[in-house]
């Protein structure tokens, strides 16, 4: 095992009615900004159940933070935090809404200069307005981690940031806040919780004989609870499993005492959503059997060992298993209805694997568990996944 | 799943060499009080590693927190610390060390009246000394959690509080400190660890399918590194694995969404502790396959998942499986070598069975999953334990 440091101070609460503990978690005697994206929450009863649990409080809104968070869109919510003197920001939706308030409470509490410089790593977080958030979407683990992810229009840019000063102080999850999601954002939850413990997991280098168990215990999970939901999207058990699994999935865990993270998928796939615009977890669905089928040799003991724990196959020797593991994971997906190739969306793979590859060589980027793919095999891997 | 809270904001620093993180953990400026056990620190090299992480600092030391440590040992050293004014408490050595930390740092900001009334229940804990651990002996968890359990010599007790007042701000596990341990302390370190995990999974209500399996990670993990250590006590991997397996036993998350949890075992053996002296693991390894025994026919669906996830039992119907999977956890412990019947300690069970039911009857203890175990039913657990 690698040295590591596990530190995730987030309150995570968890279950039916939770809304309603708002009362006592957040601090009394401060602006509470509300966040939040396309106002479904005003449809499904969420917004009813926060403005219940903040009655009496001051409270201000900013709405229409949209999926893949907009770096313009959020200034102008940062801009309104400070006008309004907004203590606390609440996100209340699904991983873009939280995403985009972690960025903006840093850019209300930025100095002078634009705050797009974190976002391109040439300046540290110092400060950032303290904040929660109601999660009616599980995917991305935004709520129990430091990261967020942001697009900017104007250079076409998407990217990433951590920072501890952005953990939510608490975290409030009712399965039942997500019956009524559409079966698109309910399939692209569980796509996008599967990749993220895979990215962790997936590694040649080094061994964590616990922490491995525990990625696949939520990928095991995902696979017998995903067929369940399209035919009984209000069932709670299935939605509490697959909510649970989608916080365990990026909360950190998975990544104590692991050697080495991949991460090039998510790479790849953040560059086909801001050319093609992709949904975020429908790029990874296409570009992760493409990444596994192109680093198979390097991967083979971790995929021979998924091959066995995960998807239960006792034949064949390594290759064959760790192959077949791979297949078996791109029909998961398709299973779960989600496309796994380019064809799919009418992109031309070739161009798409040249543009993605250039992109990601101008930014110097460092792809893969060892951080040495570049731009032919950017191409290679794209071109796998026509 | 059920309703819960995740919430534990300890810094886990894993790793070899880490206990120089020391200077950058513990705030600059305040008295620091090291305790510490018997003195096998001084040996190992850890106690040398901890003053140099310290100097220039004001710094005062406790030793002589006793295995089941003492209340009246507790209350020496929170009077030492009330007297220097110590600002930060270092707890260095294993969990019976942290747990009398835990309780000194409740102690010596006490106000007036015996602190004893917090483990009895009959006082809250508001206040307590901040503090750390530097943990040699992979066993309690208590470097990541808020339980502490104190033994008081005038009333022969043996008893348990909790309180988030007592995390530890940070807790520092370098599993080359564990290379020098005592066969048997290992061997209890191994037993805890595992007893832990049961008693948080090994119940028939509910469900938590991704919980449940992190938990049998642990368990799995378990069974596969601890044949290792004793020809390898330096293999700093399998030191590495039992370590993290300890924490991760006990420091919340086996018990996200888990809709009851048994503790029979510990409750048990605490009162076998106190009557008798036996190291408490070695208690657990007595009492816990007695109890299953016992629950057979309650605990039957979970016993005979267990059995399949666990011990790779695949023939039988549910109740012969289960049946193996107590027979197999009772070869474990031995294997480990643990002895696991009261006849090895030369304890009569009718009379043990007999005190141990009364002094539960007359503290009005719940328990069991159910909390329905009444004296009889205790009686006959310590009698299968023969």
């Amino acid at each position: 095992m690698t040295a590591f440091t596990c530190y995730n101070p987030v309150k995570l609460v968890f279950g039916k009615g939770m809304i309603a503990e708002l009362k006592t978690l957040i601090p009394p005697d401060v602006t509470v900004m509300v966040t939040y994206g396309g106002g479904s929450i005003k449809q499904n009863g969420v917004y009813d159940q926060v403005c219940a649990a903040l009655a009496g409080r001051t409270v201000i809104e900013f709405g229409g933070i949209e999926p893949n968070p907009r770096y313009e869109t959020c200034m102008r919510a940062a801009a309104l935090a400070k006008k309004e003197g907004a203590g606390f920001l609440l996100a209340v939706g699904g991983g873009s809404v939280l995403d985009g308030t972690k960025f903006i409470a840093v850019a209300a509490r930025y100095g002078t200069g634009d705050p797009w410089a974190i976002m391109e790593g040439r300046a540290p977080v110092s400060d950032a307005v303290p904040l929660g958030a109601v999660m009616t979407l599980p995917a991305t683990g935004s709520e129990m981690n430091t990261f967020a992810v942001i697009s900017r229009d104007s250079t076409g840019e998407k990217l990433a940031f951590a920072s501890p000063h952005v953990y939510p102080q608490f975290s409030i999850l009712d399965p039942e806040t997500t019956f009524s999601l559409p079966d698109r954002q309910t399939q692209n939850g569980i796509i996008d919780t599967f990749a993220h413990v895979m990215e962790q997991y997936m590694c040649a280098v080094g061994r964590a004989p616990l922490t491995e168990r525990m990625a696949e215990s939520v990928l095991l999970t995902l696979v017998e609870e995903a067929p369940k939901v399209k035919a009984s999207p209000d069932d709670y058990e299935v939605r509490a499993n697959l909510m649970w699994c989608a916080t365990v999935g990026l909360n950190g865990w998975l990544g104590c005492g692991v050697a080495a993270q991949d991460w090039a998928t998510h790479m790849i796939g953040h560059e086909l959503t801001a050319l093609y615009g992709i949904d975020h977890a429908r790029t990874l669905a296409v570009i992760m059997p493409a990444v596994h089928r192109h680093q198979l040799a390097r991967k083979l003991p971790r995929l021979a060992q998924c091959a066995v724990r995960v998807w239960g196959i006792q034949t064949g020797d390594d290759a064959a298993r760790a192959a077949q593991a791979i297949d078996r994971m791109e029909a998961f997906f398709q299973a779960v209805g989600v496309p796994t190739r380019l064809s799919d969306y009418d992109i031309d793979a070739d161009e798409a694997g040249r543009r993605v590859a250039e992109r990601l060589a101008q930014r110097g980027a460092k792809i893969g568990e060892y951080g040495d793919l570049g731009e032919q095999a950017v191409r290679e891997i794209v071109a796998l996944a026509r």
